[in-house]
């Protein structure tokens, strides 16, 4: 932790200062908070005051001890205050996610419907509709959005999608008519967004690894001692151009032979002659055998590349997400097979949030800018 | 940079300050390196003082100029002082090289030899026999040889090499009878030194590339920010066992189909009907077909594993090295083909130290600790 700071921007500095010593410590109390951050109990006093008024921080009364005397207020992250919109385009879903400063989902919404053959302004507006579905119910949670987060299956730069190849999109710049917020509106990458999620709210995972989101699409989220790895013009992850068979059928990439194209949920619907991702986990749940053996071809190629991965990279686990964690029963055999077979010995987990992982690290990485920068919301207010 | 230390260590770290700002600047008077660390005159003067005593930097008269009165005294590095000892363990060949603090080459030793079948202890013997040569080159110059670091092709845990499959070692122990040095004997990944020697001392790169030692085996060196990326076990970078053909042949790694099987040394020799690189250069200089095919083919191999490669991690560019180097006129173009075939489109660039790049790494590395810390290498003397 950084200590108080003694310049200009000191009010804004050290509102963040304490903030995340509350986050941190999940409740405590001013006197120790002074002592955490090396302020004077004056000045926590003061901040405290702002963050609370600002529907950041809440009080509550301690049990009593036999240690104290009387009972000391408690300081802890208002789970009624300020949250974070999540929003997810993805090629054959939309979602909208709201977490509070606590990181519990207030709100979820999932609709299934295939965006490849729709145009971007048409998709938009629906995605508009679903966040202003989330705002208003958010509201009536008497909760605050302080920013939304728009997760997205391709390339972006700033508010731009630059290339979504599974959508054929190239060039869609992003507005959505949402409410005014401190923050705004930012857009990322759906899967550096999911494993963002996997690691705030999902499976215990080490602080270096990989996580695949399998979708149409499949995409990894590199995240190195904590953080994302983005390379040097943020297109690092793109695992579903790994070469699996260097003549093997053209991609939407312009490549030939991409993982996604021989192990994306396409390829396994086509092999496994079924309709949709429910038949298809309907069928492998009663054990039929053709749906069974296109999810294992998937798995042994999945396993294949993540043995690149590791020989690549170096992380410690490799977690599938996505619909592959929804087809984990099946899948996760022939996976981990794989990488025995190409010597390959990684830690293999599965998401615990599947496809749900990229929106709940939008919602999160709004909250965690609330977190990082409270002076902005509580100017915005 | 940092400024001047004000504690224990002080002497330590503002040396290194001075050293550091001496190396940025090539030559600079004792005045501009007060400004420039924000150390006194007084200060600087002790420290240069120590320093040049050390054979750390050395004094010179600077050339009279209109704007100055009577010429200053410039400070440069010693290039008669402390060097570097770089080695080379490697499949097929060993090597010693020696440079001084400006980087120039004092010495230069390679002994081809296959060392597959034979056992550690007198392979080691022959690279401690390479480095008594070198230091005795080194003396007859008036060198002082800092340290040495010993380039190998596998994976190390401190002074010992926990599996190098081309040369079937497995947790062998380093110790090389050598004078005493301050920094005395490191040992590191080869692939991992060639992309430092080709930062250090090769072609321009940019901060973000990945270097590629082909050879036998095929490793890489990745630089994120012009710094290694090592990994969670320091594994990174093991391009040679990235999976090209899932149910390709068996691989010394345990694996299968990997790169290094299908596109390293051995590979393109038997392909060639080849004797040794220098029998498949020569057939390719006089534009034999079989060679030539036999290089397309490993190159176009190459290339698709680089897509994989570029598709990860995102560099801004990717370096042939090694014998790929020495090769390049009639690889780099299937390579180059190979990328666009798969869509992918790093800057593809060719390795200016060839071979000589881990070794080059090695040396440099050394010459790198003496300017990092150069208070050990004056407190061992």
């Amino acid at each position: 932790m950084t200590g108080p700071v003694q310049h200009a921007g000191m009010r804004a500095s050290n509102l963040a200062l304490v903030l995340r010593a509350i986050a941190d410590a999940g409740a405590i109390t001013r006197s120790r908070l002074a002592t955490s951050t090396g302020l004077t109990k004056s000045s926590v006093s003061g901040l405290v005051t702002d963050l609370v008024a600002g529907g950041l921080v809440e009080e509550s009364e301690a049990p009593p001890s036999r240690d104290r005397g009387r009972p000391g207020t408690m300081l802890a992250l208002d789970r009624q205050g300020a949250a974070g919109l999540g929003l997810e385009l993805n090629v054959d879903y939309l979602a909208a996610l709201v977490v509070d400063l606590g990181g519990t989902v207030r709100y979820r919404h999932v609709a299934t419907l295939d965006n490849r053959h729709r145009p971007p302004a048409e998709v938009l507006a629906e995605v508009a509709s679903l966040a202003r579905a989330a705002v208003a119910a958010a509201r009536e949670q008497g909760l605050e959005l302080s920013g939304a987060c728009l997760a997205v299956p391709g390339v972006v730069d700033g508010t731009t999608i630059v290339r979504a190849p599974n959508l054929d999109w190239a060039d869609v710049p992003v507005e959505l008519a949402l409410p005014a917020s401190a923050y705004g509106l930012s857009i990322e990458n759906e899967a550096n967004l999911a494993a963002l999620g996997e690691l705030w709210f999902g499976t215990p995972t080490p602080r270096d690894f990989v996580h695949v989101s399998g979708e149409i699409g499949i995409g990894a989220g590199i995240v190195v001692d904590g953080e994302l790895f983005r390379g040097a013009h943020a297109r690092a992850g793109e695992l579903g151009h790994v070469v699996l068979d260097p003549d093997g059928p053209p991609c939407s990439c312009g490549g030939r032979g991409c993982l996604e194209r021989l192990a994306g949920l396409d390829a396994i619907l086509a092999d496994a002659g079924a309709g949709s991702r429910a038949e298809l986990e309907q069928r492998c749940a009663t054990g039929e055998e053709k749906a069974l053996a296109a999810v294992a071809t998937a798995g042994r190629r999945v396993g294949a590349a993540l043995a690149s991965v590791t020989n690549l990279l170096d992380p410690d686990a490799v977690v599938l997400g996505g619909v592959f964690a929804a087809l984990a029963a099946w899948l996760e055999p022939a996976v981990a097979a794989a990488l025995a077979d190409h010597a390959a010995r990684p830690d293999l987990l599965v998401s615990r949030l599947g496809p749900d992982a990229a929106v709940r690290g939008a919602a999160g990485a709004v909250v965690r800018r609330v977190i990082d920068d409270p002076a902005t919301f509580l100017g915005g207010r």
